[in-house]
């Protein structure tokens, strides 16, 4: 099965498009994890557990579970352990190397995490994208437009006529012989988002950036027009500011609210 | 102390310019590492005893050590800390993402593991590098022109009339507040290497592509005309050939001999 069948079939059982984004922080959560033997690992598993109903897909942000070294390392292990197998995960990991060094990162991510899908970064190119895209059934996310402020600086450049962010897209579907590529498109930016789903109408596209961010979740989904994605949502979810009986019941009401802003069509 | 008053001491000791580079593939290491209880470790170890008395700086490739999961992880804080404190140390980990999560990259690069320094990819811009650039005391290579086939696919595209790589260099020039920016730019591109340290004579470089690659030694070296420089070399010095009585003399030898194609100025 690819990464994208397995994502449809998991959104026919939840009737959304939410995926939710795991971006452990210790100065966020809530002190009672802090005793615990391994904080991130434990709120990592009571995040799936308050949202595995209403899932279809988590993303782990690897840079928030690298700077905790090795008890992050374990909390990942654990966290990627405690998701339903039903459910896509996405390794938010930004990577990309010369040809043999992305092989091993595609090893690592792949292989040794057993993660369904990444995102990488286009800037090395063809050879940097290839060990990624040989994987036929995993889903590899290039970042083309971004969320943040940044992207401003490079992606929106004029190349050829056209903006960076459009070359790579061009290029990039030229190399995507497995139909296993997606593109990151940020929900900040809703209509270059509705400018680039036309021009590839059945691409998924991994659409960070709605809550914290700021991206508007309705706003987002129309600009998207019924193509494949998955809609993140991170810290508006996982740090819930709302006073509820307890954290995980606070998470799951979140969870249920961006789900029913989600739906599939 | 900053990174490169750091390694300015380091070449006055060595009077080398010779960056080790250390890409751990335990297909290619002998197989008396095989039957230790942490293969990648002893070989790093065996790498950095053999290669110590010459190194100016050690260059770590982490989807080498990521591939291998948990006891990746741990060969890599192993290796890190067998390195003597007077050599700078590169995590060639090319990341970047939005501001809060390249905060937490620098942190587990930084801080978690003590890095000297680290690759980055300036695709997402600005606030995807200040995170880094924050640490007065470490090195940030953005990649501009990288060693591999890729590096055509983007990287030379024409923007406001100059190479997308060179738009790069320009605008992260401006992001380098605190003189600890530094460039990726290939050994396997002299021409624009030449090209590149014109217009940027005293920022540091980082020149992969030595040796395995195609890059030659004494052509790079005329290329960066004198410029601050990490000349990297990781499978020609890793992976010799040459029958040695031991593997470590093989990669002594092989150290020495890269050693003196690149002495200091």
């Amino acid at each position: 099965m690819t990464f994208l069948e397995k994502h449809i079939l998991r959104q026919q059982q939840t009737k959304t498009q939410l995926c939710v984004g795991i971006d452990p922080d210790i100065t966020k959560i809530p002190e009672y994890y802090h005793s615990l033997s391994n904080p991130i690992a434990s709120f990592g598993k009571d995040v799936v557990e308050a949202t595995s109903h209403i899932a279809t897909s988590y993303k782990l942000n690897f840079a928030f579970y690298e700077q905790y070294g090795k008890l992050g390392y374990e909390a990942l292990e654990k966290t990627i352990a405690s998701i339903p197998k039903d459910i896509i995960t996405i390794a938010d990991a930004k990577r990309g190397d010369i040809g043999n060094t992305s092989k091993a990162y595609a090893e690592a991510v792949f292989t040794q995490l057993n993660f369904d899908a990444i995102t990488v970064s286009p800037y090395m190119g063809q050879d940097s994208l290839e060990p990624f895209l040989a994987y036929e059934s995993k889903g590899v996310f290039v970042l083309a437009l971004t969320s943040n402020a940044g992207s401003f600086d490079f992606q929106r450049k004029i190349v050829d006529g056209k903006k960076l962010y459009e070359t790579v897209i061009e290029r990039c579907m030229e190399y995507n012989q497995k139909g296993t590529l997606g593109f990151v498109v940020g929900a900040t930016h809703p209509a270059e988002l509705a400018f680039i789903r036309a021009s590839v109408p059945t691409v998924p596209f991994l659409i960070p950036g709605i809550g914290a961010q700021g991206g508007d979740a309705k706003e987002t989904m129309d600009a998207n027009n019924g193509g494949p994605a998955f809609f993140n949502v991170s810290r508006a979810i996982l740090y819930p500011t709302m006073a509820y009986p307890s954290y995980k019941d606070a998470v799951r009401m979140k969870a249920e609210e961006y789900a029913s802003l989600l739906p599939t069509i």
